[in-house]
């Protein structure tokens, strides 16, 4: 029997946003390989074993999970979100281009998932409904200047912008000096919308002008997003609707 | 019984990337709203009734889905991918901004999807691995000049790029400029990937460089996406994967 990894994205957090393909690659395996905190949400069973890691260890995980396949297993390597967004399919790929050549003959499949800029823009409306840009907000593994230009060209195009990752421990300035950025190119009346572990009991949705954002509202389970120049409001009895439309000026 | 409209994505068009919650809610509808070809992914139901309409009446359809929510029916408004990208979200609250205010009392929710750039990038390996932007290329509703900006800006940021709607027969010249501007803002070597159809029996996926690019490999059922000048090659006896590393430099 020969061996296989599923590069699987879970979704924002919700088992209803979990696709049938992920929910079958998960049925068939005989190993998971993720971060603690999304292999937690995979069910113990009878021959499924569960290798949970630390974060910041994806290339180690990654290679772990090749040379599981290539000893006949059938591995399924677990993000939340989408596999191919800021999570774990680059990773492996990596960790592939630099490995034995004989992992070239495993069967990689990458399985999307909602990644958490379309549940995000899903809670509030669709601040992604016309042209946007999705940035790492995190400088371990690039320079602050490239995401200073980014968001800087970003705002000049007019894109609506996601930002992952936007703020942790190791580093809590950066993001006081991205909205600090955002502020000078989009002015302080833009909309600033905070989506923190969207679809989970701990969910929690702010929307605000970056005049009033501050760099706390933010942690590394927050999803921001920046509307464009045309994002609109519409009041609503149960609550404010944020959407940008479908034309440009 | 109080009325509802779910704003849902159904994918890219296999039915094992339709979220749970988008198949609860088409079992709980009384109305499926949507263009022909995805509200044809629906299947009939006594009691269900289904409103195929044709393409550029989006907000004739977003107004027939809100009324009928008004009187108290559970209307799921249908797009392929996700409602919130380049689809049926913002058409529906552009509709509700400018119609009776009564309306705005109906509970509005937007069901996220597998987006079409999400499943273009796994089914290659993961191109849009690090920053990226998504670009409506369709000037229907916004000028060419800004869509050339934009992609200009983006080339200049070092963005991977998602193209939606590249191609139609109304507008046929519009890609060969895009595929010109692209090529003197990236370079020839650049690689471009044409991902028609993705999860269907019509999937046809070609990676090809931007100076081999004819604009007849796309139409509208064709998701392109751009690489950034990080993008990289693994050659398997599988095929080659295209992925974009995590880091910038």
């Amino acid at each position: 029997m020969s061996g296989w990894i599923a590069i699987a994205g879970l979704g924002p957090g919700n088992d209803d946003l979990v696709t049938p393909q992920v929910a079958a690659a998960i049925a068939q395996a005989t190993d998971i390989v993720g971060y603690i905190p999304y292999v937690a949400r995979i069910a113990p069973r009878e021959g499924l074993a569960l290798h949970a890691t630390d974060n910041r260890v994806e290339l180690d995980r990654a290679a772990h999970a090749l040379q599981m396949a290539a000893e006949g297993r059938r591995v399924v390597v677990v993000s939340s979100g989408d596999p191919g967004v800021f999570a774990m399919a680059s990773a492996l790929f990596e960790a592939l281009e630099a490995g034995p050549k004989a992992w070239r003959a495993i069967e990689i499949n990458v399985l999307p998932g909602i990644t958490a800029m379309l549940a995000a823009s899903a809670r509030v409306g669709a601040p992604l409904g016309h042209d946007f840009c999705a940035i790492n907000l995190s400088d371990n593994l690039k320079p602050w200047e490239v995401i200073e230009k980014r968001l800087k060209l970003a705002a000049e195009a007019d894109f609506a912008m996601a930002f992952y990752n936007p703020r942790s421990k190791s580093r809590p300035e950066g993001f006081a000096h991205v909205l600090d950025v955002l502020r000078a190119a989009c002015g302080p009346d833009r909309p600033i919308i905070f989506a923190r572990a969207v679809s989970t009991p701990e969910e929690d949705i702010r929307v605000v002008s970056l005049a009033d954002a501050t760099p706390d509202m933010a942690d590394m389970r927050t999803l921001v997003i920046v509307g464009s120049s045309l994002t609109r409001f519409i009041d609503t009895p149960r609550g404010q609707i944020v959407y940008t439309p479908r034309w440009s000026r």
